[in-house]
């Protein structure tokens, strides 16, 4: 019997054993979020707990897959195993994987306590929102103590995915005020650590001062985490290993406060009214494919029926 | 009576007469999304289908912005109106407007000619999708001629948003390579004109051929359009008279072989699909508020239920 024709559980059961080629399999099934993403889900949810999920996020080009890389060199000489799921947020009309990206994580491509993936939904609005965490779970069940998820910082899905990890590191660069001028208090939100990649560059001290100013204007409670400003050169792996003790500190004040749990169960929650919407969404797909709908869509391109009372017509009787 | 509490079509009627206030008050409306947006969106439908819809995206820090304000200078000149807006995609926690933006526009805050508005949804996943074509809609609806709308041209919100344009501008700058390495398929697909920005920078013809080859392979039916390539400085205007006769000659295109009545009805169900899905979600809210929510978002956080049974649970007898 081929692996693509395996019972989920059967896969779920090889990748626990550490078969690689079946956790693969599963995170295929996951992206197409059929039935047997669900099933992948209701084994997965019951074992998980004991990962802990790291989130990379930054503008393009900051040097979020090179940290990552370097990342997991550091994190392996250290004995550890880890997952990495880098969110592709590229097309809607490719779907396609980041080559780039896997280019770079091929030194790591042999090493069998690394898994590296990149995620893509060739589907619909909010398809990644429910398939990361799908994902990280999965690696969480299946014995991954560590996983990082690196997407780009730019865009409201990615933007809420990269916040949804246990720990969010937010890589920026020398002079980052331009690349991210749309996006600046959405990452600031959601950073537990910065990191200033490609420190060796001009303009790293100024960026310091820009991010320790929007800290000191943040008004954090006197109790409270204050994002530490790390300065990387992530092609020479400096400051990676301060970047990774600093995730740890980070774990340790998260969990001792109560804050892990809390995060933990908002996510979760976040996550069930998620589902619900989504599947009413499929609902709505399955309802708006026949010719009643064809009829009057065609009423509204010709402008006699608005779209919304046109969505009340399709409505009226689906929802009790 | 003030304006913020006169009724929506006495709003929309001022709105028509060129009352710009009423027209910011009937945006701000429609990025509520409430009961008043859909009254906004039956009083425009019928009355749109003139204004003519163009897309600005790319990376940030691409010169998005100030090429928009050259080229309302220039639209200006040649004594049409216009109306823009420039979609925030920034933070789902903040919601805020960019004020570089605003600043850059600001030359043309004064001229009754122009009307600019920056747009952010303070809501939920989709929130955009759903505003942005109502508020082109609407502009078209008061007799704007041309609506530019300015987007980011990364996430997948984003470059949906951008996508849906009649003619769509892509914004790189020499070099893009690896500002929008995450992202140049899904432009690729998207784009109707391409912009080099900054095309005084070195590496300009680099990125011209660049983007050649990639047209060279996209393999176009040899009566399409063959997306043009052309330079602009925006910061002093040049090449922006080019693009925008580029825009008129596209429209013509478009308009002669049928394609843009192939779009704009394609938009026009999409748009219909997503108002349906929206519904349904908000529907998943009004669900999800309750006690029995608590309760089981209490036993999924204690993994004693999984996410995907406990929606079954809140979905049964919903979905008729």
């Amino acid at each position: 019997m081929s692996r693509r024709s395996l019972p989920v559980p059967d896969l779920f059961a090889a990748a626990c054993d550490h078969d690689r080629a079946a956790l693969a399999r599963l995170l295929s099934l996951l992206e197409r979020g059929d039935d047997e993403a669900r099933q992948i889900s209701r084994l997965a949810h019951p074992r998980s707990g004991n990962g802990y999920l790291v989130g990379y996020t930054g503008a393009p080009g900051a040097g979020k897959s090179t940290l990552t890389s370097a990342t997991i060199g550091h994190v392996r000489s250290l004995g550890l195993e880890l997952a990495v799921l880098a969110i592709d947020p590229s097309s809607p009309f490719t779907g396609g994987a980041i080559l780039g990206d896997r280019v770079r994580m091929q030194d790591h491509a042999t090493d069998p306590g690394v898994f590296i993936r990149s995620m893509a939904t060739r589907g619909h609005l909010g398809g990644l929102s429910l398939a990361t965490p799908e994902a990280a779970r999965l690696m969480d069940a299946v014995g991954k103590p560590w996983t990082i998820i690196e997407t780009v910082g730019v865009g409201q899905v990615e933007v809420e995915i990269a916040g949804k990890a246990d720990t969010t590191v937010v890589v920026v660069n020398p002079g980052w005020g331009d690349s991210v001028q749309a996006n600046k208090a959405g990452l600031m939100e959601i950073a537990d650590v910065f990191v200033i990649n490609k420190a060796d560059r001009k303009g790293a001290d100024e960026t310091r001062r820009d991010l320790e100013q929007m800290l000191d204007l943040s008004d954090l409670p006197h109790d409270a985490w204050r994002p530490p400003i790390l300065a990387c050169v992530a092609v020479d792996g400096a400051g990676v290993p301060e970047l990774w003790d600093t995730i740890g500190r980070h774990r340790a004040f998260i969990t001792d406060s109560g804050e892990l749990a809390r995060r933990r169960s908002f996510r979760i929650r976040e996550e069930l009214r998620e589902i619900v919407a989504r599947r009413l969404e499929q609902r709505a797909r399955e309802l708006t494919g026949g010719s009643r709908w064809d009829e009057l869509g065609e009423q509204v391109v010709a402008r006699q029926v608005d779209p919304w009372s046109a969505a009340d017509e399709m409505l009226a009787g689906v929802i009790a």
